[in-house]
């Protein structure tokens, strides 16, 4: 059994049932529809079961102040833009992210199974919670699955000083035979914004490389950095150690989520919480069955993180592979619930009175 | 006008045509077929125009001593094993890796044109060259192109402490109005192999945090990288900055272009002068008209340029997109030569003198 996180007596073990009970209690209390509610809910879960704690309990705040400022559309009507056997766009009508990115990514399987590719972009959605939440509706149905959004900007480009591209994620997820699936999700900056957020929830001082003061300086104080200061793409400051790589990809998600499908890229995206905050997604699946037999693909997937694994590792270390700690502290979790911060349960339960629904504990 | 890397007088200006036509001149002498030898020329030139001196005419060697040594197929029959509207799987026959890409980005083109999408695998290749070279091929026809491939395992896992997995660059090409297209071609490694070639070539120390020695230790010396130590991935070392989203991002693409292909993944991947090095690629062309009419698209991403390059840069700095350097750069060179380094132009030279045909200077 594996944690990822270092979980203390200030965390609170909630079972995973209950949490999401709660999520659909307080969310048709606002009146978002049961079956969106749902989507939303398991996308919070789904990444607290990970442990990725930026995008669980702690971000639930967020979807609810924009609710209750009504600057999230609860009655979208999603349209069909454009549409063909492999591709389509879809328009989200303002509303939550996580159901339109949910309905994106079935119509794209439902492509992909007849057509072996699908791709669909949506635009005029707002921040579809983790990425890999989706890639996971591919890789349940033994496909491929890729998730793309744009973000707010958050993150300054190679050599800049102004917050100008989004920390723009991708979530690659791909099954394999008698193993958790591989699934990579990413931001394409150093760290996802949500952990800034984390470490000043917690008043801990951040790691040097991680983002910049209001004078481009690298900080250790997540405060400035969320304030006036902006965050690092992957590969860090410069174009030394890659930093414009992480700023390329950024920006070629930007490119295909943002741009090509009638959204707005980074720069302009607005918070949840703001007036149309017009985030663009894109999704895609890929039929295994396309290229190889599937039962073949996923034991070849197998042997290849096999071989990976047995190479040798630094002392005391282990090597991993994307989406395998994910799936371990989801194991335990499910077994002894999902550690939720001592200040983020009191928030929750702050909501829980605001609009009439039980506590969560 | 602009240069990327410093070009002294220990580098010799060689015009682009005279250089194809020896690159060609010395792979015709040695059996390859007139169109493959324009091809594999073509992608030497790219590389050396843009700025890419690892890809350039430093390269060449590597092609001639595998052909010389018959581990490459010169006269390949390229099948095709499967196809559909959208997608096909190529296999290479062991043949040189650039026509048999050329031919898989250019189909992935025709059933883009008709089908909004074309996914084109490839196995049984070898070393491609410049990923960007293919990208371009969609990008000069108006369409979005993503090239993919393995390579060597030359990089450690994160954590690892053994040469595991590629370095598996990909590059994502998008059309731009009035401007140079948008380019990333990247490693998924810190740098390329070829930079750690170059610095050995030029006996320069390499920058902290390229590679590891053969202990696992942070070396300056690319030898050590070369011959005992292994690459870092994207990120660096360890988690901290994000070294597994550059591991994650190969094994990801190993899946691609090795396990989906039928290829074989980098950890078996050989090096092109030993028998059947068994390379796999992916090529991705997106037919923008499905999504939005091309024109709008391509003035929306010069808007989307502009955004960022208008954003405040750090003190004597620029900011520049994927792609802009090396349109500059390959302006200046096709005017004023393409600058080749004096040891590189002595081996060229002597590759002349081998085959018979005449020197390139």
């Amino acid at each position: 059994m594996f944690e990822k996180v270092e979980v203390d007596e200030s965390y609170i073990r909630i079972p995973k049932d209950r949490l999401e009970e709660f999520y659909i209690n307080v969310l048709t209390a606002l009146s978002v529809q049961k079956e969106d509610a749902r989507i939303v809910a398991d996308n919070l879960i789904i990444a607290d079961l990970r442990g990725i704690e930026s995008h669980g309990a702690q971000r639930f705040g967020r979807y609810v102040r924009a609710i209750k400022k009504g600057t999230v559309n609860l009655k979208p009507d999603i349209k069909i833009e454009k549409e063909s056997q492999v591709h389509a766009l879809l328009d989200g009508d303002e509303g939550l992210g996580q159901p339109v990115s949910y309905k994106a990514m079935m119509l794209a399987i439902e492509k992909a199974k007849e057509n072996f590719i699908g791709m669909v972009g949506v635009r005029n959605s707002n921040h579809f919670g983790i990425a890999g939440h989706y890639s996971l509706l591919a890789v349940d149905r033994d496909m491929i699955g890729i998730s793309m959004t744009t973000t707010r900007p958050l993150v300054v480009p190679t050599w800049g000083l102004e917050r100008a591209v989004g920390t723009n994620p991708i979530a690659i997820g791909i099954p394999v035979k008698d193993k958790p699936p591989f699934l990579l999700d990413m931001a394409t900056s150093v760290v996802a914004t949500g952990k800034f957020e984390l470490y000043k929830r917690k008043n801990k001082p951040i790691p040097e490389g991680w983002g910049l003061d209001g004078r481009g300086e690298i900080t250790t104080d997540p405060n400035k950095v969320l304030s006036e200061g902006a965050e690092l793409p992957l590969g860090g400051l410069g174009e030394l150690l890659g930093g414009h790589k992480g700023y390329g990809l950024s920006l070629a998600i930007d490119a295909l989520c943002g741009v090509l499908t009638n959204a707005t890229w980074s720069k302009w995206v607005k918070n949840t919480d703001e007036k149309r905050s017009n985030v663009g997604h894109m999704f895609i699946a890929i039929n295994i069955d396309a290229f190889t037999p599937v039962e073949d693909f996923k034991e070849r997937m197998k042997r290849m993180i096999e071989d990976v694994k047995r190479s040798k590792a630094m002392k005391g270390k282990k090597i991993w592979y994307p989406g395998e700690k994910g799936a371990f502290t989801a194991e335990t979790r499910l077994k002894i619930g999902i550690p939720v911060y001592h200040k983020v349960v009191e928030e929750l339960n702050g909501f829980a009175r605001e609009v009439g629904v039980e506590r969560l504990v």
